[in-house]
């Protein structure tokens, strides 16, 4: 029987989404249609092909939105995820299956009776981070726990990073995804958990606290605590857990020099900085240092932040081309908006860049009371700026789902992230034979 | 012409406004009625006053506040500043003057046109700070003014201290006012201006940014800088001031020891911590440090923060006992709800003690193209924990300001704050001569 997919929204992350959703078409004889507020950028990325259409699409619009998500046997959306809801409720009336790569809300947890009742899944969180974390360390924690081990510890880190470096980069850093997430990255208070004890790390204090985390065979990278790692612990079935952790990586080194621009309050987006439209990258820094004519930007920030003038920070800062006499470029924004302009101007990926997808999870446990330790590890490659692994990572695994609840693989009905085995496993069973993400998993004691 | 004084809110910062109008009640023949949720406060407060009555007051009971204020010629609302709107309106409504110590919003200036076409005052910030501060600066800036010259700084700092130290206390401070209000402060980004650049801090480095602030036969103190410096331009008539700061004072050392909390992110009133009913303060202050059961939570801290263990701001923090197995005795809590509780137990004033008021203003200048500095500083003592200076420089400010307007010395009409001199010239005329209040003027240069 024929389907339709309704897919909302055609930005970067969907590029491979889509190429996805084609060849199941084309094998499946389904259609899919993609509505973007940007009709040509919806147009380019589905190629002229015969079971896929392109429509200018406005959310708000709610006649349009009812039209096409009732003619519809399934709607993903890409868009930013305050404007799920409004598709969500659509969905529901129309008794439409809906995926997301948002994070669950308790708004959305409340349509879960209605979403039973109406024989539909709502599928959130089925992307790389959240999405494929939880699938990939739920599997593991399953298969420890259907093995009579108790769980002690949980950690997981994931990065989202540069795989090559020509650009001889001090930061081997770029914006591989949503500059302005990274930017505003760990904004508000950080909780885990650490042997028992509830552990807060205040926002300016986080990227001092780092761990190190040694990949195989890429070796070591930093990683810092994500905002609240306590939410987990229900969704993992993990309430009596003695460590909970969940963080970010980056190349070593990184944390230390973002540090100065958090430090300085330059990635606060809460207010409006004077005269934009004629400052400096250099008046951007010297805006946030005490006032005196005598000394140069560089001492006062070396000495503010207590710096090295010829150490490695001073080096990843004149790098970026901070201190230069370039306007900015803007007429106004918030401390955290002319940052991220700034920092895009080098840390943009060129053509034939590509990034890298790391995920580490460690699972600690006791079996027959002796603990034990196990590693899993993931890394993707993207081929260059358009294949990255982020879109990779992110498409995947809402293409497979969305094809396996077409087909009646996946049987869940009601609101979820994807942490049932009737939900995950599939999904990670394909990721893992047809698309090469695999984890690579130790068993360290 | 008999008046009626209708005063809401009897709690401690009342107490000598109370005093104050019932003298005047007394004098004139008036009557002051005061309402509170808490009678008992109330009738303690007037004393079996024959002018005065105490009422069982809420301000919520919409029937209960139109019947007050519709029979009062003049209402003092001492009710937290998010309840003012609901007395304003009825006092529009009423057409009945209103005071208060609070900052003017947009929502009060609002009412400005039908403040004038009612024929009433609403004078807000007639407090200390605001209040007093406005009140002295705007009268030096108005006098340099007619005098014919040209402001080209202002800088204002204002703080509430302790005038004795009977405990040894090596922070000589304790809470001579809203504690809650002291453990926030801060928090949010501060903004001035400085010879013409505008400059920004965040929160987590505004208590190293101090000024060291000399005052008159009191020593050195140090200043650290309010949030909106430059909001006060426009109020002040200083568009074009080239230099104008804001800020608040303390002991010298204060701010190096508090900054230890705020780094830790004690000061934090975002988050509930977990499992408060059975924390000690020492488990209280680990919960910001890093696992490591082999080392002390003193070592840890002065680690993280880069303290001698036998230095100044360690001796602090032994002092308040933060390091002590003592439950905290809450059952929930912020991070700063609780380090309120915990500092409480060491920084409440004693029955002898006294509080200190200290205000300063520097005003440069250019006076025939001259550069000049003025200076001019009030510092006014409490004699006991119930008799504070606080008290006495937030109440009388209203009290008189009360007085004026119903004798008909204050003219002015419609919504503002006391920076006309209509308003500001015979309330300081009175704090001065009647009340010592009194700003020492210093010509510098």
């Amino acid at each position: 029987m024929s389907k339709r997919i309704f897919l909302i929204g055609a930005g970067q992350s969907a590029t491979i989404l889509i190429q996805y959703l084609l060849r199941v078409c084309e094998e499946k004889s389904w259609n899919l249609v993609v509505g973007d507020s940007n009709l040509e950028v919806a147009k380019k990325k589905l190629q002229n092909h015969p079971e896929a259409e392109a429509i200018l699409f406005d959310v708000t619009d709610r006649k349009s939105l009812i039209k096409q998500v009732s003619s519809s046997d399934l709607v993903i959306s890409m868009l930013p995820a305050s404007l799920h809801g409004l598709v969500a409720t659509v969905c529901l009336d129309q008794s439409v299956h809906l995926l997301t790569a948002s994070y669950l809300t308790k708004e959305s947890m409340e349509m879960d009776a209605d979403a039973r009742e109406k024989d539909i899944l709502m599928l959130n969180e089925c992307g790389l981070d959240p999405g494929i974390d939880h699938m990939s360390a739920i599997k593991v924690l399953d298969e420890i726990r259907e093995a009579g081990g108790k769980i002690t510890g949980f950690e997981s880190f994931t990065g989202g990073l540069l795989a090559s470096n020509t650009d001889d980069n001090p930061w081997k850093y770029k914006f591989t995804w949503n500059p302005r997430n990274v930017v505003l990255a760990g904004q508000g208070v950080v909780k885990f958990i650490q042997e028992g004890r509830f552990k807060y790390i205040p926002y300016s204090k986080l990227f001092r606290r780092i761990e190190l985390i040694h990949i195989p065979e890429y070796g070591y990278f930093e990683g810092y605590a994500n905002r609240d790692s306590l939410k987990y612990r229900e969704m993992y079935g993990l309430e009596d857990i003695q460590t909970m952790y969940r963080g970010t990586l980056r190349q070593t080194g990184f944390c230390k020099a973002w540090n100065i621009f958090v430090q300085l309050g330059a990635t606060d987006d809460s207010y409006q900085l004077e005269g934009v439209n004629r400052m400096t990258h250099r008046q951007f820094v010297n805006s946030f240092l005490s006032y005196n004519p005598n000394d140069s930007v560089e001492l006062k920030l070396a000495h503010y932040m207590n710096l090295d003038m010829e150490g490695e920070e001073m080096h990843k800062l004149q790098w970026l081309e901070i201190f230069s006499d370039e306007l900015i470029g803007l007429e106004e924004g918030t401390p955290a908006q002319i940052l991220e302009h700034i920092l895009k101007k080098k840390w943009t990926m060129k053509e034939e860049e590509g990034d890298m997808i790391v995920m580490w999870h460690k699972f600690n446990y006791l079996l027959d009371g002796v603990p034990k330790e196990r590693h899993a590890t993931l890394v993707s490659v993207g081929t260059n700026q358009h294949n990255t692994a982020m879109a990779k990572t992110v498409g995947l695994p809402l293409g497979i789902a969305a094809k396996l609840i077409l087909t009646g693989v996946i049987k869940s009905r009601g609101v979820h992230a994807p942490t049932h085995k009737d939900i995950y496993e599939p999904i990670l069973e394909e990721l893992i034979n047809e698309h090469d993400i695999k984890f690579v998993e130790e068993e360290i004691s």
